[in-house]
């Protein structure tokens, strides 16, 4: 073997820096894998847009040539999205060649098909710049804590949400606004559904949870709500019980007395408030970070950029030299591992604490009908305090642990109530009980 | 291949545990390897202790009869020291098997002669416990990173003095009664000297020196002040300036203009001052922390429990899972590499800046005659300011960053100065400049 050939699919922000990176480390990479890396060649959709850096006769709009061509081994995705990527990434791996990619939504929504493929033709597929961009996250999950119980990761794994609740909490900043600062510094996209929505969120949180669980999570099986509902108020209640709002994902093993495995996992999106102590309460604006909380291990922190051209291109880089050294030494990475087969649990089974603010009727025994609406669901209530007095009356409440069901029973239930006026604010509580 | 068989050197605190993860994991650790692991034998001093959960058939005293066995396919090594750690690690690589191990000391006084013997006979050597405990730091290092240019590892890689600091920090000790109350708590040894003076520190700096920069670095190469000699008043002077003492483990790249590989690497250990919006600032306790940097991924924490029987058998098994899949595919992991061979630098070379605090007389004039010792050794001033007065005045001077050597002869030509009554602190200061 005297090169081992790499074919680039997409070159926007991601391929421009691997691109970069391959020819401008040409040497150490060479070093380090044992045989010199070259690029075989790139495909984009159009040849005509200008592209910094990047050698125009290895352009060519024919991916499904390039991919199969004889003259290379290694084939890293960075498209993103379902087609062409997906038919692109099985035609490779049907051709042998090992492949790298950044797909999130492909993995979260199809990774069945393509472990398969990756499995029938003995191929290897890395996606370690999926999740959080250059922090090193799935390598841990799947090899370093591969001997360990893993009992829950919780991670801000979007940028682009964290920045807007870091600037509501700092600033005293709306949704709205936050979010238009977000998009004028390039943070957020033009249309930012899938960040605000929590759909970029979701298909992470299903990356680690099947890399976490040894079970197969889809992106379907992801409980998903956004922070476009998160108001100014919510970020004020949870300051005054020493929290702050962070859209989390949380992935973790639903404990059960009869199996050491958990009667399954869930795993959710959703805005959270977790104490300031905690280490992610102080993860500032675009920054990702994911906590992991294993049996032997204990609590782990990973922390770093999550998004950006140069540290996803990192990512993907480290990725392209561990599938080209296995090329080398003849070896492979590990396969998927869905051995443990655990059910997916829905959100109802998913136990958690809500914090709850009522607009309350001012009156005697508004507090024991409203606990009563709680003891009726066998919700058992930590907190509560009375804030305003009549039209502004508000009782805020904050439940102990009980299963998300029976929360929101509960929290029906007190829309019923006629001295309910309104239910201000409904939002889950993490960390610490 | 119906199983694979682990031998197991030594059995103290992070033996039993291992002995315990894989019995109580065994179902799990067999579905992510392929096939079973089992336990060969464990090799020990004395068979007459009493270790509670291993099983007393399993026990030998003839570790060299149980490494070579034919009955074993991978050795790990957890007791620690040269010999006889070192001689049986060797015979079992000889013997074509795989090993793990914990050994940071010897990995980093003699690793060339392990990394050696791995190449000459084709075998694995994971040691992912011996830095940090269950922190994946290792991996990430040689893998994930390996596309990336590091610039600089800098971390809080021991617990105990970490703990002791902390407590200065937080309760106005001095040294010796946070000596004492970390003793009493198990987190420091009744000879405290590898942690205290640094030497541990030193060893893992090597370690993770040789992994960032592709160089091999010996704990002979790296720079070392233990803690022994901070002082209360040091802590004070880091409050007063809103920084933090810690002990850190240092590995840069020295800039060069000429070369992007740098003039050379620095690695050391030493207390250091730390602004506290660092987020090495606020690792507590016996906790671990390093922070990375590098040239695409940008910034990187990693966080966890750096020590302790469990945290450090899940780094183990993550390596026997490891070794054992290599063994399954036929595949191998990483060899070492020392390809960029980038000469380690004297401290004298390392750029940093200093805190100093001088005893001075309290007369007109002695700032411009210590301002010109610093300027005779070219080292630039940002910050002074005098304190008190009379017999208790004292100046504080915070440089620029200058190398080391230029910084310890200007603490020299000040000790010479008539007016200077005593340099009563010196200490380097790190993070944002």
């Amino acid at each position: 073997m005297t090169a081992l050939r790499v074919a680039l699919l997409g070159c926007g922000t991601v391929g421009t820096e691997v691109v970069r990176l391959l020819r401008e480390q040409a040497d150490d990479l060479a070093a380090r894998v044992g045989v010199p890396l070259e690029l075989a060649g790139i495909a984009v959709r159009r040849l005509d847009k200008r592209r910094e850096g990047v050698p125009a006769e290895l352009l060519t709009t024919d991916a499904m040539g390039l991919v199969t061509s004889d003259d290379v081994d290694i084939v890293v995705e960075v498209i993103g999205g379902f087609e062409p990527a997906r038919g692109l990434l099985l035609a490779a791996m049907k051709a042998g060649k090992s492949v790298v990619t950044a797909n999130k939504a492909l993995l979260a929504e199809d990774g069945a098909t393509l472990f398969g493929a990756a499995r029938e033709y003995g191929a290897d597929i890395y996606y370690e710049a999926s999740v959080a961009g250059a922090i090193p996250l799935l390598r841990p999950l799947r090899e370093s804590l591969v001997g360990d119980h893993v009992h829950r990761v919780m991670g801000i794994v979007n940028g682009t949400t964290n920045y807007i609740l870091d600037q509501m909490d700092t600033s005293g900043a709306g949704f709205a606004e936050a979010l238009n600062e977000a998009q004028a510094l390039g943070y957020a996209e033009a249309d930012p559904t899938a960040d605000v929505e929590g759909f970029d969120a979701a298909a992470k949180a299903a990356i680690l949870a099947q890399l976490a669980f040894h079970t197969r999570v889809t992106a379907a099986g992801v409980h998903r709500e956004g922070i476009a509902d998160v108001t100014s108020a919510d970020i004020a209640s949870a300051k005054a019980m020493g929290c702050v709002v962070k859209l989390l994902a949380i992935c973790e093993r639903v404990p059960s007395e009869e199996h050491r495995a958990g009667r399954g996992v869930s795993v959710r999106v959703h805005p959270v408030m977790i104490p300031r102590s905690h280490p992610l309460a102080s993860v500032r604006e675009a920054y990702n970070a994911v906590f992991v909380e294993a049996e032997s291990a204990g609590s782990l922190m990973f922390y770093g950029a999550g998004a950006g051209g140069a540290p996803t291109a990192s990512a993907v880089l480290g990725d392209i030299v561990a599938v080209a050294r296995n090329r080398v030494y003849g070896a492979r990475g590990p396969a998927e591992s869905t051995y443990a087969e655990l059910p997916v649990l829905p959100m109802a089974d998913t136990v958690t604490r809500y914090h709850v603010a009522l607009d309350v009727a001012d009156r005697s025994g508004v507090l024991a009908r409203v606990a009563d609406a709680f003891a009726e669901k066998d919700v058992s209530i930590q907190a509560v305090r009375q804030e305003g007095h009549g039209d502004e009356a508000q009782l805020v409440i904050v439940t102990h642990r009980a299963p998300d069901g029976a929360l929101s029973a509960t929290i029906e239930r007190l829309r019923d109530l006629e001295i309910v006026r309104a239910v201000a604010s409904v939002m889950r509580v993490e960390g610490d009980d």
